[in-house]
């Protein structure tokens, strides 16, 4: 937040905060692009960017795009002091960059050198000079204006600057809460600069390859609803009526859907949505969803769109992205990988290593396979890291001996196994050995989901695994009626490295089935959805979508 | 809304309602767009978007597009039945438009024939046919797929419509409130169609102008915020914690200035904006602004980029238009047309009658003249409307003899003229007298407001005419200390045929010149600002902005 707040100390919503930071789905996926990459500077994007201007009283430059080309040129900057030096220069800065300044020496001007060096860091000015090439061996290699500076002819204080709590350094090490408390402070460093325009940017390519090249109609939907049923919890927003109150949606989901039904058969907004389940690191309050919906589509197709969504949206400077992504079952995944969304960046799978102890004679491991549907499950460390024994992070030898500590776990071994996984990935790479390649996207798809999974809080009874409105795979439809648990549901999860950054799913469209599945099987109320229901009679056509940072 | 509810009876927020519905700013300016200008088909504009298709399992073709050079061709497509035409023919209907499927006759396909005739309206099918050539004198030439139709071979119920509570055609008039009920069946007539799409395609435009032409950052600001001192009422959203809200913001207009601060020189956002004050004809509970700052620019170059901005973005069948704007003074606007939002489509411009009273025996008249700055105001109704003088609807004649009834309104007359004025344009409408066009777009920026008023309540106090953070006009700034309300604002409105569509000004970004209209001129308590006032001080640099749609 731009200014302090127990609950909503996550700043503008978009920005990247540092580790631990208050990030949303769709930001943690920015934030992979950002963090694992190597620094950029702002201006190369950004002033590419100045096309056409539009009539601007000041400044007709920016400090970062100066170059020799603009040797002899007046020149008017406007921007912030970022340092002195020596008495001899002002460093200035903008969004674009920094260039420097020379301080007039001549006794004549005193007046415009006295008014340089009484200037504090940060304050704003406006400066108008010439440029000249640095003398011979001044030039700095390692700033991008480095051949060049800039005369001061006059210069204008458009205002000064307090001591500040904190140095706009990208070196500086500055708490999480003092960035938060000064946001407009800590968001003058290169690197957020860098990621907030990222982001402008990458949406607005997202919204070309809908809008323009796909015919999406962006739609925005209300954000002053009624309470939907099921889900997390929502904020409410008192109306002016006691006792009647809105609810801030969690996403936009029934509009969507109605909007199918109303004949927009391509839709799509950048939705903003909420959930009042506090602040974790990759949850927030509000965040946005790019949100997506298609009239008569299949799994397939709304797949297809997406990698070629982000395909087209991928920015230059990230390398190569191939598509279309590798696509994994649920059922493998957990088998395999021990969670929906694997980090594929990486081997070090799950192996079943049953065969190893047949006959053995240990008691846990000869108990567990008694057991229906018993199994030993084991990691397996690849030889080229099998030096990493020597630091204690493999539990589970390659040659697959288990070591004690596992076995109070081998009732859930899979889960546990997959975050073991994680966690040796860590650990390995905490003492220096390269496991993920921090520069690399893996984008998985996950699919084949259940369509419902027995509640925790009650075994017998079913809830959707992800929403009631998801469809079964056509040939698993019969099954609702008889073994409903064994349906899989036409939903799919969009992974990078490790995190879902994507879900979506061909719904319902037969209010029929609609009512079977919230009536006989989830025991809901089938009223609080009447809407929907009578909306689902009245002419809609096949449907589903997809929300990215969902 | 697409539900019943009492308070959000406003549909998805963006929606075109009829007269008296409920239509914010933005949407005002839309509305007009649509609603005084011919019907357009839909799918001229739509189908030129699909340029490149992502791989969707059906259908290949759309219904609008389809014409001679189909002829032959096998197509699939996916829509609704509009309606049966003597058991021959089913007209099909999608997003493009309307296309004719001719239902075989023939005895071999009596069970295909059936299941046409069996279709209820609204119903969703799929149809996969041969193109051929409508047989001659059978074209409908009213009709953009009149020349051809589709010789069904196979067809597909997605889904069947129950009978619906109305009609979906343009000319079956609904009331208001079953639209808004059942707003998924309301959005399928073409009318509603496309506006929707070109409010999506209008925006697309300005994001690409202020993104990609301008440099402009998309930067999404929380709406999950604190309270904003004065202003319109706001929500309040309660948190967990007891007794300590959120607000939703009026208006992002404190985060833009941060973000200013933090020297994100181009900002822009398409934000959520609310406001507690009910519905309106033309104020919704949520609406929508273009969101516009900038740093280091002046009134000029605000008012230019939003010219060559409503320039771009134009659509092609609104016609020419043309920049830049006239420019008209608040004084002048209130002199000339008794408003600060005057519609110059017409002229009947107030007029200083008070040399025609020179000696005039009339008593009110006479005490009017004799009152401190007393003046007698007319509305003029030129030459050619003055037959209207027989369905009595002009109360001043144009040589300026005046009629009774306005004798009781002389205190405040130039407001009462203005809206008068307006009355006498309306009924002469209602009589058939062309007064304003209603396919012209009048664009005009109305300038130098003052920067206070005084407070109706308390008229020896000031309030800030727009917001406390406007800038003074240079020149006037030394009144501020004397007389402040004569001080003049670097405030700009933006009028379309006399609705405000946007509003913005330069802001202070002096911290103490900030205090000292808050502390001592506005009486208000500067503590609830601090974070502002110390941001300003931390660097601000000098901005402006603007929002559309306020």
């Amino acid at each position: 937040m731009l200014f302090q707040s127990s609950h909503a100390s996550c700043g503008l919503t978009v920005y990247e905060t540092s580790r631990g930071g208050c990030v949303g789905r769709l930001q943690a996926s920015f934030r992979y692009l950002i963090l694992q990459v190597e620094w950029q500077p702002v201006h190369r994007a950004a002033s590419q960017l100045r096309v056409v201007e539009f009539k601007a009283k000041e400044p007709n430059h920016t400090c970062g795009e100066l170059c020799w080309s603009h040797v002899d040129e007046e020149v008017t900057l406007c921007g912030w002091v970022q340092y002195l030096r020596q008495d001899l220069f002002v460093i200035l800065r903008d969004f674009s960059g920094l260039v420097q300044i020379l301080i007039p020496q001549d006794e004549s001007k005193s007046e415009l050198k006295n008014a340089f060096l009484g200037l504090t860091v940060e304050s704003v000015i406006m400066v108008k000079g010439r440029v000249r090439r640095r003398p011979e061996g001044q030039e700095n290699k390692k700033m991008s204006t480095g051949e060049i500076e800039v005369c001061a002819e006059s210069m204008e204080v458009l205002n000064t600057c307090r001591k500040l709590p904190f140095e706009i350094k990208e070196f500086v090490k500055k708490s999480e809460v003092l960035r938060m408390q000064y946001r407009y402070l800590d968001l003058r460093s290169p690197r957020m600069q860098y990621n907030l325009r990222l982001r402008s940017q990458m949406v607005m390519k997202m919204r070309e390859f809908l809008c323009n090249l796909h015919g999406f109609v962006d739609v925005e939907t209300p954000t002053l609803f009624k309470r939907t049923p099921g889900g997390a919890k929502e904020f409410v927003v008192p109306t002016g009526d006691p006792g009647k109150f809105y609810s801030l949606p969690q996403s936009p989901q029934q509009f969507k859907q109605l909007l199918m039904v109303a004949g927009i058969d391509r839709y799509f907004q950048l939705a903003r949505c909420y959930r009042d389940e506090g602040s974790k690191p990759d949850r927030q309050p509000e965040f946005t969803q790019v949100d997506i919906e298609i009239s008569f589509v299949d799994q397939a197709g709304v797949m297809s769109l997406i990698e070629g969504l982000i395909h087209y949206s991928w920015p230059e400077d990230k390398g190569q992205m191939n598509v279309p992504f590798p696509s994994m079952t649920y059922e493998e995944a957990m088998r395999d990988y021990g969670v929906d969304k694997p980090d594929t960046r990486f081997g070090m799978k799950l192996v079943d290593v049953i065969t190893a102890f047949q006959g053995t004679q240990i008691e846990f491991i000869k108990d567990a396979l008694l057991k229906p549907g018993g199994c030993i499950q084991a990691i397996c460390v690849p030889e080229g890291t099998v030096r990493t024994e020597s630091v204690s992070v493999a539990p589970v030898r390659a040659d697959g001996s288990l070591k004690s500590p596992l076995s109070r776990l081998l009732s859930d071994t899979r889960p546990l196994l997959g975050k073991l996984r994680l966690q040796c990935a860590e650990l390995l790479e905490c003492y220096g050995v390269p496991v993920r390649d921090p520069s690399v996207f893996h984008f998985l798809w996950v699919v084949d989901f259940p369509l419902f999974l027995p509640k925790e809080d009650d075994p017998e009874m079913l809830e959707s695994a992800h929403h009631p409105f998801t469809a079964p795979v056509p040939e698993d439809a019969h099954l609702l009626y008889t073994q409903p648990h064994k349906v899989r549901g036409q939903h799919y999860d969009l992974v990078l490295n490790g995190c879902e950054i994507g879900g979506g799913s061909i719904r319902i469209h037969n209010a029929s089935q609609q009512l079977y599945i919230l009536d006989t099987i989830l025991k809901e109320d089938p009223s609080l959805l009447s809407h929907l229901l009578e909306a689902l009679d009245s002419g809609a056509p096949p449907h589903g979508g997809i929300a990215l940072g969902e």
